[in-house]
């Protein structure tokens, strides 16, 4: 049964193709629209659609599914297509024409919004958090590893002197920086789109400021074009920042398999981190930090996926849309995981000062020599040219 | 338990990142396992590795658990990671020191390579299958519609006078480049790299245009690391291929969308094909349509994100390249339903002769009024400029 | 002459690949550098490395430069690479040993960092200002046909009713979202990155907030190593800005080539702003909105490339990062020209109060009916399907 | 002047935003254009538009344009928009009304998609010649190093023994791949889209066949629908093509920066190759490699810029095509350009006998001694976990 049921039935292998596994993904989402739902029929209640006692058995029933969904046991159906449909028809079986009536001034398109800003912000905060445990943990590497210096290196070959304090300093300022555009996102996504219905508005007089305070919104998303419009390139802005956070993942992974390589050897990770292959039995493989690397790119094909997609469309929404969940709902999981495994890897990430020591070879120091013959008054640039006849 | 089980456990949540869901997506490529499998042992019983009875006994468990696969019977745990790890510990388990056998003279890494190559070679002649198909339908099409014409658009603004025969004849003749783009690919992705082992071959001397001609490749793959090299630029390829073959459907998607708007009205799909809104109950959308047309920004993105991903590493196996996986399973699925919808949607299509003919309106024949001048002698040009005045 | 000139010369073949076209380029971030330059020469006075004359004489020489620079007559030689070489060349011509000072504290990698965020900086207040220029455009635009309403469309197909107040509203709301991303793209910019040299700083005391300070940075960006793991990762963070800001022309594009067509009508632009064919004499192109529609690509393909190349990459500079500043420039003239172009089209955009009133048919209104029923208590759900029966 | 030059001026600003940079970029086709309008006009005498003293002063002409644009003097005006309006305005300014007669039967865009297809088929010609070149080098390079050894890496970890004649041969096999796409691809472009029109064909009879043969083509493209469908997806096939080419270039870039670091040292090159840095003074970069690794990216995101910007739209010309020229073209270079730098950079490779020999440390050999005890009758698995005790 579908929120839309006609007279005719659905061609079952359009209904295959069309009904996606919204079924499956909207697990994530389904105590968000709940409480979405909830500040919804309070607002129905006080503009005389619902009477206190319909709202009071609609907000026990949605309350009983949030109970369903954490334990698991609330169910939606491949036929009922998606989570907004299957909240509905339960509540109308359990509460008859009360349930009919929860729909009343709004879409299911302003509803998926809702629900998956409600996420997005969620779990934005979230990953706040695990950022700021990431740089916890790097404040504590690099005291525990004070003074220890190695070659820095451009183009993949040694340049001057780095430390431990210098490399992971570089990631705490970028995750600084990362909170700094986190907080810009934010404030971008707190914004309720409840009311907007299908990118036009309702022919009634509702009262939008209240369900978006409810809802903890910073404000409302007042123009409903705006609101479908803002479908895709909310995502696509949410995909960036992650992106970007995942690029310091790559970047970071990228040194660490190269640099605890044994002909290196500046760091090493325990070898319960490590696996190894089905042939060859000295293997020690880094698969941790390659997988780290590798879902930069994951993220970031998720982004232009939504990007691509949502092109060269009109106003208003298409079911194009509905393809943006999947990827950043995938995407949030990755980083947050992401963000769990650098803490890991980086608490557990032994120098090893020797060899550390050891490559910082006589032409690492090439640098420090012109600038020995600047300060005894020689021009930069007759300085270097000096230096550089020994190489 | 894994193939390379060491005397250490690998630390849990590392586990956790690492491990992906092979063990799910694994079920599509577990019967190729078992057929390369079977190749493969056959080899090892040619140089002696594996007698006689060994053989038969690895033969009969294998088709055993190609039957179990296809009653959905054998699990993969997750603590397995994949498909080939648990078809050894089944062998292992069942034969005892003869399973130990079966991954001699070959690595993880060439077995996943040759299975996922027969599931390739599988499913693109299922897909060949289906574009004949179509093509079929879009000739019956073609000839119940001759005669029927309407205004061919540039620019989204009419042309010129075009037919439902020659619109559906550019479908049909873009599909015949299709297959044969196809069979460039087939022979591209048509070598056995069973032997490649990790990379670097196996130090025993082995059978490989044996095996190779068993499963029914067209050749040897024969140098390890061009087949290392080349997983993920065949996956590229393929996906390639995949996503301009539903270039032709978001084209034709996009055609539909258009064109079948009641504004226009050229042709209509059935009702039973089109889905209606949870807020307004005039409308009947083509969601069908717009997911036809989503699922080639699918498809590209998920080329790209291998493109990316394989990028910039050096020769050899690299962890990510296991996340090559799942977006061409999925996109693989993703074209041969769009080929089924197609063939529905254009099955059921009406086309609608008075809209049509109503569409062809006084300045769709403009070029043909130039047209007339030049056979009466003027230059093209002039007579351009003279019919030009009029608009 | 290269900055890094060896004994040897480089060979002629590799010179033309690596020399790519920064020289031509460079010509939009020269006055950047020679501003970045006067700083970082004021600061080398405060620290005894340029005595008061030679500072006097390299500022003078610099504006030099940036003088020539406007009228087009500083010349960058292929040879020269780039113009941070020219600079020096010129300045060591001109000034003997005291050019040679100049590079002195600072590498080529923080000298292109410095004057290409200085250049992003100011580029950014520059389509600020466009923004709300076009902004201001809308609001005219929205004032001078009130009323005016037509019918919105959800899935391409007529939805509810809308406005043009609520459609041109949209746009408005969205840019004031841009401005909100551009002021914290803006803040991530603004760190100066002169003095952190080729990744790993100087080995002599420099005064780094003196120079930020000067140039109207809000701040240092003190880690050496984060200044070049910022290279790219900025880049991408601005394409991602003006992606998405592109993306609000690409969606009002595809609305105004719609909507604008004959078949629809509730629009014109001028024929001044429309083009021909070279066959068919009636036609009137679009093409100003068919490129703003597609420049969207363009930008966001940027953003892709510059992600996909800074990957996989470990820490420090790799002369790919070269590659990024192309790209960029490319987009920032894109959405400069297609914000003066939006402008434009918007001022001239005439409304067809008439035909936006005929595409208001009877089942435009089907969910206001529904609510006339809500309205007399019946339940939202049955008010649906009452209506629905009609359809 | 413009091909469609109307009554009315084109508004100054939307001049200069749609005209873009085609009259610089069709400086590589004008040639091209040239030859197939020489068929044209052939084909036009034939069918009696032209006369033969016609036919033989447009010839003429033609020719003339050729060796004009040989020496780089002709002309292509912005207001010309490209060279097709250039070619006819200075064939009408030479012959008069026979100018105006060029134009019988064809549309720019046809015109465009012949040019550009004749640009492309050449160059495809000499990416061909540049591969068997490249080939041929790297046999030598195989012969002049045969038996050296060095480790084979996984996960960026010592794996195998490989050696200098599987690592080139893996890149050679990989070439022999890409030639046979690039039949495929050759065979998929040749085909004459000339007298297609803008998509809809021409009132007239003309003889196709005859121009398509005459200009080389293996066969006519019928469909005028199909003709502009294949706009954009020829383009994308073509730099999938490219791309995955530049894919070899990018993984053996990424090994020889990497190998070829003192750390590793197993080849070197060449002094003359290497670029240096402006304030280190011992610095010796591979930049050449790394633009190679970069010019990946470039083309990649030439793919998908056409890919995002060509979907979602109907059939029939768009402006959006025209901009697919410059990504194409400029990949086109890019390719040919790297070619040649691979040539030059593996014929210059110097293997490092000794550094090879010491790389391949004990552990290298462990999989070795795995296969010894399996060849003693072990089973595998028993094999490798009593070797794997060891590590």
């Amino acid at each position: 049964m579908k929120l839309w049921q006609k007279k005719y039935n659905l061609n079952k292998k359009i209904e295959d193709y069309t009904v996606g596994n919204d079924f499956q993904i909207d697990h994530v989402i389904l105590a968000y629209d709940c409480k979405a739902s909830i500040a919804h029929a309070e607002m129905l209640n006080q503009i005389n659609i619902l009477t206190e006692d319909e709202l009071q058995s609609l907000v026990n029933e949605l309350n009983n599914i949030i109970e369903l969904s954490k334990k698991g046991e609330f169910v939606i159906e491949k036929s009922d297509e998606d989570c907004h449909t299957a909240i509905e028809k339960y509540l109308t079986k359990k509460l008859g024409d009360t349930g009919k009536k929860i729909h009343t001034a709004r879409s299911r398109n302003d509803q998926v919004l809702t629900a998956l800003r409600l996420y997005y912000l969620d779990n934005l905060k979230l990953i706040k958090t695990k950022i700021i445990d990431l740089q916890k943990t790097l404040e504590i590497v690099s005291n525990e590893n004070k003074g220890i210096e190695f070659p820095g290196y451009t183009h993949t070959r040694k340049a001057m002197v780095t430390s431990v304090d210098m490399w992971i300093g570089a990631l705490k300022d970028s995750m600084d920086d990362n909170l700094l555009q986190l907080e810009a996102l934010y404030k971008l996504l707190s914004q309720s789109p409840l009311g907007t219905a299908a990118g036009y508005g309702v022919p009634i007089t509702i009262n939008r400021d209240y369900t978006a305070q409810k809802m903890g919104f910073a404000k409302v998303q007042k123009n409903p074009i705006y609101a479908q419009h803002s479908r895709g390139k909310f995502e696509a802005a949410l995909l960036s920042f992650l992106s970007l956070l995942m690029f310091d993942g790559n970047k970071y992974a990228s040194d660490l398999i190269l640099l605890s390589m044994p002909e290196f050897g500046f760091f090493n990770l325990p070898d319960e981190f490590l696996t190894g292959s089905s042939i060859m039995p000295q293997k020690k493989n880094p698969d941790v930090l390659e997988l780290l690397r590798a879902n930069y790119h994951v993220v970031t094909s998720a982004e232009f996926q939504i990007k691509s997609m949502m092109s060269n469309l009109i106003s208003g929404y298409h079911r194009d849309f509905q393809f943006f969940k999947e990827p950043v709902v995938k995407s949030i999981e990755i980083v947050q995981n992401s963000l769990d495994i650098m803490i890991l890897v980086f608490s557990n990430l032994k120098f090893d000062k020797e060899k550390c020591k050891e490559a910082i070879t006589e032409e690492v120091l090439a640098t420090e020599k012109v600038y020995k013959l600047v300060e005894q008054g020689m021009t930069f640039r007759d300085a270097y040219k000096k230096i550089a006849e020994g190489y």
